[in-house]
């Protein structure tokens, strides 16, 4: 490469619209070993409690070897290896689906991610389309440990390059009881409840309850980018201050979606492993300062196959200061401003 | 659980005073596995510098296994999981005695926490109560790795329940000498004082001397949030800035002590290990952007078994700026408003 | 020591110009055991992305038993003993030089640190002087891990002390290409450029090239805090806001050199290990708030004796609001005052 390339000629610009070909798959880079060390900072980054991800007694005796890492740390890490390739360029991040854990992620593990592009559409300004893909996260064994499908609006680079064939993959609107797949071993028979925090079953839970998680946290610069930088994501807007006159950092939805997990253990303690995301939103942004808050909605109840373990459904809802336990969207049918996330999974809870 | 139970039905609002019974033994929820993580980040968030807990190496020629987890980490583990049963009503913490430490705390240890109702004392307005409870540290083997009585006034929940009988337990004012429980096979006798920083021993140290250990930190939200969910500490008060007008989150009261106890390695670094609190008061409250600083008073000097081995009781100080090493109280016999924490405690030195 | 020795009298007021003799040799205190609590920090605290430091499978593939803490992690390890010793009473951190990595730091290894001193030179003020000191740290094996000359101003203790003899060092201006120490083992010829993140070889650089690493990144207090007190450094004026009648906390110049090395990840991704540091300056103070952005100068290229590892000599310099990359110093010769750090090492890459 000549010197008269530019200081920029060897950056990373990211992927523009017309860079994606449907089919294409792309190997994100950065692999990652993860330790204790992962583990210990999500405790302290969120106020994490669910005990089969805090103790490794509490994990055995429900049939794992270990206390797996935190499932939505797993996915943190998966996603934030495709940032430099999917949405370093994306004006919007707009949806999940099909998301899967497929194995529980170990200390010790090596993961490394790669997308499929599986469906494209411009947009009819002609500037802008939707890129969809399938990302999956892999361990050292090649095995696969998570995979989502999201799409995202990305920026043409050049306004004249013709749009691609539409192909808008037919995503499902939810993961079926059925399709979920269930960590390798679990047993729920010997569960104890006094140890995990809250004596509910999933018995105990009806669809269409409503449970306020009440405790509230109050989200600061240094945690935020602490964390998105821990899962590699490199999306600038996180943590440079420069570009916005108000000089606030859009906080990685990721960290909203953690936080609001951490604190539906208040509620929903025995909720202990994510095996599927069936949609979600970032419907506003987050800035440091506010405080967050989250409530949930039963969707569904399932049976598994596993010993003692059921599968429950349900909306995970995190809002800011003004938001109330129930209340997601206004006559209008758009989301309350003070609504953050809008999340749709499944756990594991015992039977 | 019928529906219309409402959102909070299933979320823990926590014990009153009522809820208390002389006698009953709490298992506290969710156990913890401690791992390398914890160790780095208690390294990050004080300024510790105790040889013991910093290498491997000086802990092996010192008679231990390995590096144990820092003495107070370990407390706020077993303290923390307390929280949600003891203290979330608790409208003061008013005081600890008789704590110990039985056995260190090694990385892969899980530690699990259960108090016993060792007292009960209505106040004279019939609005709240103290309880006393004595609550016990345990690792996986069932072993206990540290105990501690502290009393705590609490809401109660009906004002027209009845009064309980007051029953007041006997706590000891120190934990005698002869009571400290050193850790398994400690040896003092090829002691590397240029390692561990200082040169002095127990026989430098005369009962009354005060140690200014000079050095500050000025204290930052993020800092004392991850300290205090690490140790999954749930109290609201540190966490959500919405409930008081100045947006001031009340650091939690362990913060300052961990911070006191790692400043006063400039002075003090030969207190390798804390085996007792003989009380403790946080007496006025800290907030973020105090700068701590800390002085120590030596209280006590007493023998042990072990080889090399000596006691040290000292008092700690932890003050905010306009605190003097050696001002505690002013002339009407109350702490100084610049004095954050007094801690009596026990430590072991070479001899 | 008598009782009425005051409050200070067992602290460590740090070494003074006139307590500093040529040929000394100084073992600092407290050893340090590294975990993957370290590692996740170093990844929490800066975009740090090299996949060598980040994965075992990819250090594997290039010939080490596992990933290594990140170089410039094990420089602040041995930096930080160092700091009670050598800059408590610093004025000024002058220059480093003839810094080499000489074996890489894994998890579980325990480090120390010392150094001896190789040059004094008064100033003519008579007020301060100049101490050199060439530092080394040890892991528990003895074996030397880093080493690096660096020098001080430092305040005299007695105005009336005798100026001690002037020694200069005679310092390398760099180290040169045969006296690089390569991790043993080490081998690029089935190096992952997909993993690595970029294809970009030691063939594809042109010395004089200049690489605008485009990202930026926010200090704020928290995180330069925790990420000093885990290296042990103990220089006050990192931690404790009162001394400036802005409250401002000067940060760490190794904090920005991390910084800036993780930031140069976007252009130099296959820049992987550090083996030298020919020099360095920290040209302008770097306080919270200020937005941190970096750029290279490739500045020499050399073969190696390893399996496809060539080495890559570059300039890092790190930058503040208002610089731009290849803009170093002013007409008059000067730092441009949004220059933050000059760094010139040596790092290898595959050739």
């Amino acid at each position: 490469m000549p010197k008269d390339a530019g200081p920029q000629a060897k950056t990373n610009p990211g992927r523009f619209f017309e860079d994606y070909t449907v089919g294409d798959v792309i190997e994100h880079a950065v692999p990652r070993t993860v330790s204790g060390g992962e583990r210990a900072l999500y405790h302290a980054l969120y106020p994490a409690r669910h005990a089969l991800y805090s103790s490794d007694e509490f994990a055995r005796a429900c049939g794992l070897p270990e206390s797996p890492l935190d499932d939505l740390a797993a996915f943190h890490i998966v996603f934030g290896k495709s940032v430099p390739d999917v949405s370093l360029n994306a004006v919007a991040n707009l949806g999940y689906a099909e998301a899967r854990w497929l194995r529980p992620v170990y200390v010790g593990d090596t993961i490394r991610s790669s997308s499929e592009v599986i469906g494209l559409k411009q947009n009819s300004s002609g500037k802008t389309g939707v890129v969809y893909v399938r990302t999956t996260g892999r361990n050292q064994h090649g095995l696969a440990v998570m995979e989502f499908a999201r799409w995202v609006m990305v920026k043409k680079r050049d306004l004249d390059a013709p749009a691609p064939e539409t192909v808008v993959p037919d995503l499902a609107p939810a993961v079926a009881p059925e399709k979920l797949v269930l960590p390798g071993g679990i047993d729920f028979s010997a569960y104890d409840f006094v140890q995990a925090g809250e004596p509910h079953r999933l018995s105990d839970y009806q669809v269409g309850e409503v449970i306020d998680h009440v405790d509230g946290v109050t989200i600061e610069e240094a945690e935020h980018m602490m964390a998105t930088r821990l899962w590699q994501n490199t999306s600038k807007t996180h943590f440079d201050a420069t570009p916005r006159a108000d000089r606030k950092r859009l906080i990685y939805g990721g960290h909203v979606m953690s936080m609001a997990r951490a604190l539906s253990f208040n509620g929903l303690a025995n909720a202990q492993c994510l095996v599927a995301i069936n949609g979600g939103s970032h419907t506003n942004p987050c800035f440091a300062g506010d405080t967050v808050r989250a409530w949930s909605e039963v969707l569904d109840i399932a049976e598994t196959p596993a010993p003692g373990v059921g599968a429950i459904r349900l909306r995970l809802v995190a809002v800011k200061e003004g938001g109330m336990a129930g209340q997601l969207k206004g006559e209008d049918g758009k989301y309350l401003p003070h609504v953050l996330l809008d999340l749709d999974y499944w756990a594991l809870m015992p039977a």
